[in-house]
């Protein structure tokens, strides 16, 4: 199934599909030299916008809850891919300690630890879950919706490591993307494998680094291909200590909002594209799609902070934003707005699946209450991309191109981390 | 589909499946650790037979021809493998050459060749095909049944490489057994990866040194599940140097034939096994299942001999032989006798189909003309193991018992080659 794309079918997309295609043995050695001097970040998923005239990663989420979301047919890769990364960061592993979110669980969340418990499983590792909640005091046992269950430990620090009751982990795996701080027992694990980096996490992690090493990934991409890196990147500013409350600040804001919107309506004009241009205001240090702004028109933005700005989630008093170019979604599900999300496991794609929202617009961020999902189904026979077929009407070429873009964002985020390392040695 | 067992579901077969799923992390980091003292032999496909009371390979083919059996969805299995592969052994490689096999293809071995030239084009190399037959001087283009084409040029040496007109590959894929000998053209190519090493084809390999590999690695494995190694391992024994025209040979080849019968009845007695023990008698140094003579006891040989021996294909003149434990294949798919064959790419299982046969009974080779071939297709969400499932009724957990098998004959024969290997230095 490719959903439907409401642009025309020779549109920029469908060239940029043929180029990804025919150059895909150059494309798969390019990504094999790359992973060769850059660390996967272990797993991600990818939040893809496909505009028909662009495509371009919208989030790269480095604790990836929706591998529930994955078809049973793709989990043998995801168990592949897991005893490749294995193999290369601790081939001796026998406990993987699964730090879980501590918000409390909702089934589906539940439902992708279960998934997340059976692949590592199966790659060859005793599992075991760990929360670093606080008032979990012993082990629970949670109750998924269909009857299933599993246990969450409090994650316990003895001398240097970490650990449950009765169980010493080599490796430990983050789920839980820190959004409420950085506790101490995490910190100076130096015997252990901490997967991804604390610096990976939102106290630390900045989107505008996430951009600017997005843009030198996709920079060199484009120069292999020879095409406009334009098709993939979204235009991006950073604006920090943003205080929503003054009005210089807005004005300053404004002003980046312009900076976007006219770069992006240029970039319209050379390609002769009918679309009206509109930036995401999105915090730097968080991943909440309901925290984004959408913004057609600086002038608008006062306007839309005094109508939207108690019901966002944006952070009162200042804080660190980007403007970034808004991408719609022109892709649909039984007419409903749908956007896929890529699931990677090390330097592999394993799968994927469309969010969709019936509630939402193309010109808007679908990653909120209410959002459904719909595994990347291929009919059998079709998962192997295809050369020679029509651009835009082939799924698995759709989706060999959508898992290109997501490795170009995988990889700006190894690129992102080795820049922050706060451990890393000045050169 | 789990092909029908006539044997009890509470056989031992059964026992096996359910050790083998609970010990499953184990396992795992089992071979994840053998793996990084021994290296895999890039790809293989290994028959197994499935006696209900044991489980045992019958042949690991180093050059595997039946890739083509395997169902598109486990393709993608295969393009991550020979990523991964291909990153450990050489990750700046672009151009690959794979060696055909120099017997007139059939249009099975074609799309054999095309699946391979899919898997290695999308895991990021620039394929191209080609030929040791002499004969051969300039590029042929072979076509399918189904119209789909694919061009072999003949292999040019020049200085220390070899290549084709204008193609100068890093990777050499033997996918030519060297029966028909090894050309000077492949000797000595110091600058160029060549897999399998010349040592795997049939002019220096011997299946006597497979044997002893898997009856070691079957050892330490049986060792690791507290189980009897007997019921995955064939008795073996090897003769050399038979002449079957001369009557004292024979003789000595009957007492060989006794000893694994006697062997063979004493552990059936020991099981409780009611079953009539054979013996295959194969060439030592040839992959052939109709050069393979079935023995029921040791008297009956000399009239066998007469009846058979010119329409066997067993060498004449002086051979080397071994001599196996018969293992019946009990699977059935519609009433006909089938094996499994698994496909492996480096160290990861890949996929596997039936090898079925109308025409012959369960404690015949199946491998000969006029055998079928039905992928190993499971039906959607069920390719992973699932471990709780009663023993013998569920596909998934079949074939991971299958796979595991497969891969103590894969690890077998690094230890094989590792132990033939001419250049290896002594240590």
């Amino acid at each position: 199934m490719v959903p439907h794309l409401t642009t025309a079918l020779s549109g920029p997309i469908n060239e940029l599909e043929q180029r990804v295609l025919e150059s895909m043995p150059a494309i798969e050695r390019w990504f094999r030299l790359e992973w060769m001097e850059h660390t996967p970040t272990f797993y991600a998923s990818v939040d893809l916008r496909n505009a028909g005239y662009k495509l371009a990663p919208v989030d790269t989420n480095l604790f990836p809850a929706g591998f529930n979301h994955l078809s049973e047919e793709v989990l043998p890769l995801a168990v592949q891919a897991a005893m490749a990364a294995i193999e290369k960061i601790c081939p001796e592993a026998k406990n993987l300690l699964l730090v879980v979110q501590r918000r409390q669980p909702d089934s589906f969340y539940l439902s992708h630890l279960l998934t997340l418990v059976r692949i590592f499983t199966m790659a060859g590792l005793n599992v075991r879950l760990g929360t670093l909640d606080e008032t979990v005091q012993e082990a629970q046992t949670l109750r998924l919706a269909d009857g299933r269950s599993l246990q969450i430990e409090p994650v316990l620090r003895q001398r240097s490591r970490i650990g449950l009751k009765d169980f010493d982990p080599c490796t430990i795996l983050l789920n839980d993307d820190l959004s409420a701080g950085i506790p101490d027992r995490l910190r100076a694990l130096h015997e252990q494998y901490l997967l991804p980096p604390l610096h990976a996490g939102w106290p630390l992690r900045r989107k505008r680094h996430h951009q600017q090493a997005y843009e030198e990934v996709c920079k060199r991409f484009a120069k292999l291909l020879g095409m406009d890196p334009w098709l993939l990147v979204p235009a991006t500013v950073a604006q920090q200590q943003v205080d929503l409350n003054q009005a210089q600040h807005v004005q300053a804001l404004q002003a980046q909002v312009d900076v976007v919107l006219s770069r992006t309506r240029r970039k319209f004009k050379d390609y002769g594209i009918q679309e009206n241009a509109f930036v995401a205001i999105k915090p730097d240090a968080a991943s909440c799609s309901d925290c984004v702004l959408m913004v057609r028109d600086a002038k608008d933005l006062p306007e839309i902070l005094a109508r939207h700005g108690a019901s966002t989630r944006l952070p009162q008093g200042p804080c660190d934003l980007i403007v970034q170019e808004g991408i719609p979604s022109y892709e649909r599900i039984h007419d409903t707005v749908a956007e896929p999300v890529v699931c990677l496991m090390d330097r592999f794609v394993v799968g994927g699946y469309y969010r969709v929202h019936a509630g939402r617009q193309e010109n808007e961020a679908l990653n909120v209450p209410g959002a459904r999902y719909v595994p990347l189904a291929f009919a059998q026979g079709a998962q192997l991309p295809r050369p020679g077929e029509t651009p835009g009407v082939s799924a698995p070429n759709r989706f060999y191109m959508y898992g290109v873009v997501a490795r170009l964002a995988m990889l700006a985020a190894s690129y992102e981390l080795e820049a922050t390392d706060p451990e890393a040695e000045e050169l």
